[in-house]
């Protein structure tokens, strides 16, 4: 049994994702009966209102859809106080009744906090959690399930991450990357590391070159503010990117205790090369959309979205060349782009193996294209590889197939939704599925270079129509190394 | 422009096969439209009732189809000659009225001359295409296509092969293997080269065991005399068999020329183990079935079949367990066995790949299945891989899933007939599909092996039902080594 304190629970993200997550962990018995959950907001409303705007959620919301009979249970472990996240009193108060329900039950009990507020509040909730005494006692656990952003630069994440790790210990401390909540991204590892087949070739002496593309239509969508502060690159380069790229590259663990895998994610991401200012002029190309149409639309530029100055540098759009420095991947470029704005919704990794034509010297081969292992993401959950046979008939021409398993189609049903799964493993106290301070303090580094350079240099800004593939430049970074963007779902030609 | 010549062309094959195939080449413009097509056989029959058994032929067995248009034209070059195959008269009137088709033409024509007749025939019958002057001349092709069986063992073997080498070249003999022509194994090489994602695993540091499954329902037909005199040795493991491992394991040829592919394939047919005596007690099971129950209904057992001995010891089943010597394969057991009247119909390779879960100390890996390549012949022709991923949900549990590509469904109607397929490359000359009297002599080195061993050990043979899976002692050949049978299309439990 334990209390689950839910700051912000009254935003976006709490309404349509973490309380119905929270529901659905309890529909399925995943949360024990007696647990709590105290959502903690500053907008005033009786309990009554509250409960009411919870049942609304969870009929809209829920992957499990509303339920009389679990709502009549659920609805008495969960309650609303209001106070400012800035007034101790508050978090006093909430310290009183926690103490009155461990009595009531005879027991300590576990506390779960998760920060769902605006990132400005990190810092401060966790030293009101401090000093009201709420994260103090040791007779239970004390979590704390941290959203992103994570800081906007290696100061600022360092100086939040000194305030927490004030209070909570490192294995305490649950920093959210929703991409590791994602049921294909988790199985990155198991597709490694349980077939024997793939293993063997996952290596520079087979692979190619590795292709991560996150790409959206939508633009910024109401996140003006914080978007214009931070641009792509803190927004998802440095966190899911950089985490994708430590899953797909990292050694084989010792075993899957989170310590161990965060161990090999790490080495992956300090393996990633520096760069020199000049190194980053080659290998990085930041855009900002212009107006432009998506599905026969018009839509505005970037710097006419509302919030936005006229003058803006913030880059919607990264295309990176990136090397990971290390045995294992010795001159294996991964390609990376995201933006906003694209002419696509795609979340892939894409892996090309090494064309070997040229070892046989039969004609016949020489047009084979080279094997192709995607694992998609978006716009549907997929593992496919490519494969190459003899066209049918007499002729000894070669032709590419497609082996796919679609793993939403048959198993969609059966997911548990992202947060759902990540509270789970927080309350289990599984964090394999977040990221270590280490790792984004590494990711930060990277991040860090490539921002101190291009913030000082304008030229690296390229500006691209919405509704496009994004700017020429970044086709060009694969051009110049004879290859080109993968992961658009159509084989080759 | 070609004259085509078939002995025995009235028989089962040629009536269901040969003639409906010539007929396909003709009807898509891959037979050119002066070609002759000359049928000999015993049988008294006029012209017309000749053309009018081809239409019905046709009709009934052509993946084209029978078509008023294109069988105006083919019956014109079409005709019958009946001569007994021992009568050297027979071949001279043919000699002469083929010399007059050539002086009508103005020049010399190819001639290729297909032995569809029994198999005590071959040799006489070529021994009077040398004496009549049928197969001399040089001024255009002279080539042969043997049916199978090519001898009973390797002394007969080579004498058959003596007197067809005191008439043709080596490059101008086709040795009948048909499964060679299947599409799906001419896929083999394709597949294993131009994808070198498997080339880079298909060695004996990834993969555990190759299987081979050729199992029939079916007994032995109306071919009861043949069959008691040769059994499953001669009969499957000689030819299909022999050859199949050969193409699953051999080095990657210099080139697709028949004489490099040939040369590969050799090498690995003279890289099967040889085996002792004891050896082969170890290695090979026989068997023979007796009554039992095939789709609810009962039948006999082969001693009982019509024309077969009370006591006869020929064996109905062999499963066999052999290994190819080399650097590539060291250490790596190749499982084969084929049967009549089982409980399956079944024509499939399956590549065991090695598991590496003990690499990982991850318990949730521990559990999980080797990888599986299945290609998939009879009863229907696909690739497939058997991979691992997480089970959905929170559980890191496996489970495995299949990718398959199911060349047939697709394909089906585009795919010419096996025949079809041989007939039109030896009208070019392209013996690629077709076995090397180099590898038919090594094959039949390791079958007379192991006849000669059980044919003075009855012991040898083990009773199965029809119906059944095969002798026990199969299975035990492989329990032995921890492992089973694959390939019968169910993922492992």
């Amino acid at each position: 049994m334990s209390i689950i304190v839910v700051f912000g629970g009254t935003g976006d993200l709490g309404r349509k994702k973490l309380i119905p997550d929270i529901y659905n962990l309890y529909f399925e018995n995943n949360l024990p009966q007696e647990s709590r959950v105290v959502t903690v907001g500053r907008s005033i409303r009786s309990e009554g209102e509250y409960k009411e705007s919870v049942r609304e959620c969870i009929s809209r919301y829920s992957r499990l859809g509303y339920d009389e009979d679990v709502w009549r249970r659920f609805e008495k472990i969960i309650s609303y106080r209001q106070f400012d996240f800035n007034d101790i009193e508050g978090y006093r108060k909430l310290e009183t009744e926690l103490a009155e329900i461990e009595k009531e039950c005879g027991r300590p009990l576990g506390r779960l906090f998760y920060l769902a507020t605006s990132h400005d509040f990190f810092g401060p909730i966790v030293e009101k959690l401090r000093d009201s005494g709420l994260a103090n006692g040791r007779d239970s656990f004390r979590r704390l399930i941290v959203e992103k952003p994570f800081g906007r630069d290696i100061a600022s994440a360092r100086s939040l991450n000194a305030v927490i790790r004030s209070v909570f210990e490192e294995e305490d401390i649950y920093r959210i990357d929703h991409y590791l909540g994602n049921e294909m991204i988790q199985n990155i590892l198991s597709l490694r590391f349980s077939n024997s087949m793939l293993e063997q070739v996952w290596n520079s002496s087979c692979i190619d070159n590795i292709q991560i593309s996150i790409l959206e239509e939508a633009g910024v969508e109401g996140r003006e503010e914080y978007y214009e502060s931070s641009g792509v690159l803190r927004d998802m380069v440095q966190n899911h990117i950089i985490q994708l790229i430590s899953l797909v590259m990292m050694e084989p663990p010792v075993s899957l205790a989170p310590e161990d895998i965060k161990e090999q994610k790490l080495k992956v991401i300090k393996s990633i090369c520096n760069m020199t200012p000049e190194d980053i002029g080659e290998n990085v190309v930041l855009g900002q959309y212009a107006e432009g149409t998506i599905k026969s639309e018009g839509v505005k530029g970037y710097r006419s979205e509302k919030g936005v100055p006229e003058d803006s540098v913030t880059a919607t759009f990264a295309a990176l060349r990136l090397f990971v420095e290390n045995s294992r991947w010795n001159g294996v470029p991964v390609y990376v782009r995201t933006g906003k704005r694209l002419n696509n919704k795609l979340l892939n990794i894409a892996v090309e193996f090494k064309n070997l034509s040229s070892v046989y010297g039969a004609e016949a081969f020489v047009d084979s294209q080279p094997n192709l292992l995607s694992i998609n993401i978006l716009p549907e959950e997929s593992i496919s590889l490519q494969f190459h046979m003899k066209k049918p008939g007499r002729l000894d021409k070669l032709e590419p197939f497609e082996m796919s398993f679609f793993k939403n189609q048959e198993l969609k049903s059966k997911n548990p939704e992202t947060y759902e799964r990540l509270i789970y493993d927080a309350i289990r106290g599984d964090s394999t599925r977040y990221a270590g301070w280490d790792e984004i303090e590494s990711s930060w580094r990277i991040v860090e270079d490539i921002l101190d350079t291009c913030e000082k240099r304008k030229e690296c800004l390229h500006f691209y129509s919405a509704g496009s593939s994004g700017p020429n430049e970044a086709e060009r970074l694969l051009e110049r190394d004879g290859r080109r963007w993968l992961g658009d779902g159509n084989p080759r030609k």
